[in-house]
């Protein structure tokens, strides 16, 4: 899996061993980063992205690799998060098979992969992580700590484990604990996995590869990523011109099934099954109600109660409306919660088409937003 | 699959041969339904249901099978569809395994099932075949004709390809056009069937039968016919006890996980695949506008035409805020269009969280909707 990872890729040492939340540790840990623009002198200009599932830690260009990153259009001189005032740092999460230590890494105590005697990951491990990063990155504290998706479970669980590490926090996407409609999503594309034939319990090869298993979790991913409203404007009912469908009965036929079928294609082979499994379980297991000591039979009344043990000077919680992964509720669920714990906290919901999707793709309405919170800081 | 056809089913023949819209005939084929109460005189007091994908005809308790039906609480003296008043007809899908001719039924000219050598299922095809029924009946012209999910598909087929049928007509969770949204998901699903070894092609018998690719469609259809909404309150993040949880890697760990589980396992053997995947297709390939002669590049035009060509005197169209599978948009769209027709028509958005199932659950705002509208005819 090394292909995957960008030119310019950094790395920092974890603690060895680095105790795993729920049981284990792991030796020789590292975690990938980049960065861009330049720390100042009072080390207080940091910011730090911590990503989605599957993207690796190059953002967007920078003199290291010129390449476009995933976030292009909101990291860079002059674009939302400014590099010209900011030290900006995306992390890798642990577990990815994208730079940073994960199931697809050798495992020094043997010399081959990890594959499944990967200890079990949680989100607050890939927490853990990156407080350490931040710490070795010599920043005192992050002026804002961004988090997506499942970067805004660890970011929650960053803020609720390391007090002091952040003194705001955009949440773009994110939740502060797993609901079980997004549960079942992610547990059918993990069966998806298990049950193809050559995924073998997780030791399987290039040869021998779960690519029809990956290839279904990751058009699940897709559908459930974007919207019923953004598909009818994008695809409609168009089909496949007669030479490109499928002959096969039952085969392809609309042009929405064509790009399904490309997009998951390109997916499979660019993602390790196992790091997959290991990432997408660790989000269902995440409650931040679960730091705190008491745990009632109102379960948004114990999340709440972990959103409120959380002290930042200011926070914004962004959300689509379509997204129905992680719906809107979840940030404005956050949005209250921290203002229980004292922050000035708003939550922002966005008539995105795009779904879980939007952050990455509707740049017009998520720009201003990042901006005009981070200007006022 | 005889054995899932409840008793008192009783069944009208089909012209033979039946001609198919896109290709080929029908010998022998038949539609198997139920009824209620009692025709007049007139003739005129006829209500029927076209029900979605899987249900079979008992819709309710009658003299002939006092079993509770599938749609029990709305179906009855003195319920909403109140059989003291109405003569209730609920038809099995053409295609289906339940009753009427299908991929499953044994071909006359072979003996064998069907199989892939049943001709291309339309929406068209089902609504020709219920228009038959209706005549065979003696039914004048329906008071009002009655379409859930895809029934609603049916009954819009029905309503444009046999003029004067009925007078009024219900779209419950209907559409007038497959979404690629939509499409997608279903794609998805026939996909895991297909994929199953054990599928071969369509040729599977029930020691060799596609158990597993059968569950993972079925779990999709349950996740994508209700919301995070209603899970949330139903299943928040329970686990199994540790004696219910699956030991595996990965294995069972939420309550929503075990439920699914359990759902799946019902249906898988008491629905045929073949007969699944050519039903899922007739979805994805209605498109109400294509009975317009002009086709032009705006589908929603293309499709609101469609719409615009039926007339009838009134038409109610009922949706949930929730569904994301027959978006509220889409019974929208159906009101909209019945009126540009010249139909007394509206559309009543239910604040439902039960998603796209919510007509089959959620009897309390159901319930007097479809009473309301029967009562004023």
């Amino acid at each position: 899996m090394t292909e995957f990872i960008p030119p310019g890729t950094r790395w920092i040492d974890l603690p060895s061993p680095f105790p795993m939340k729920r049981g284990g540790e792991l030796q020789g840990a590292r975690i990938a980063y980049e960065t861009w623009g330049t720390l100042n002198a009072a080390r207080d200009n940091a910011v730090l992205v911590a990503p989605g599932l599957s993207p690796n830690a190059h953002m967007a260009a920078n003199s290291a690799n010129p390449d476009a990153g995933w976030w292009e259009p909101m990291v860079g001189p002059g674009k939302p998060i400014d590099t010209d005032r900011w030290y900006v740092v995306c992390t890798n999460p642990l577990g990815s098979c994208k730079g940073s230590t994960g199931p697809a890494s050798i495992d020094p105590a043997t010399g081959t992969p990890y594959r499944f005697s990967f200890p079990e990951l949680s989100i607050e491990d890939g927490a853990d992580a990156i407080a350490h990063v931040v710490r070795e990155l010599g920043i005192g504290q992050l002026a804002c700590l961004v988090g997506n998706s499942m970067g805004g479970m660890v970011a929650l669980a960053m803020l609720i484990r390391h007090p002091g590490i952040a003194r705001t926090h955009i949440n773009i996407s994110g939740a502060a604990r797993a609901l079980p409609w997004s549960i079942a999503i992610r547990s059918l594309q993990r069966e998806a996995i298990r049950l193809d034939p050559n995924f073998n319990g997780g030791d399987y090869n290039d040869e021998h590869y779960p690519e029809s298993g990956m290839r279904m979790a990751r058009k699940l991913g897709v559908i459930t990523y974007r919207s019923a409203l953004e598909w009818d404007g994008r695809f409609g009912r168009v089909r496949l011109d007669s030479d490109r469908s499928d002959d096969e009965p039952f085969g392809l036929e609309f042009q929405v099934e064509s790009y399904l079928e490309a997009h998951a294609r390109r997916f499979v082979r660019q993602y390790d099954p196992n790091c997959y499994l290991y990432l997408s379980r660790s989000m269902d297991w995440f409650d931040l109600g679960d730091h705190c000591a008491q745990r009632g039979t109102d379960s948004r009344a114990h999340t709440r109660a972990g959103l409120a043990a959380i002290h930042i000077e200011r926070a914004l919680a962004i959300g689509a409306e379509t997204d129905i992964l992680f719906p809107l509720q979840q940030q404005q669920e956050i949005a209250d919660g921290l203002r229980e714990g004292g922050a000035d906290a708003q939550c922002l919901p966005m008539p995105s088409p795009q779904g879980h999707d939007a952050f990455l793709v509707d740049f017009d309405r998520y720009g201003p937003a990042v901006r005009g919170f981070l200007d006022t800081l």
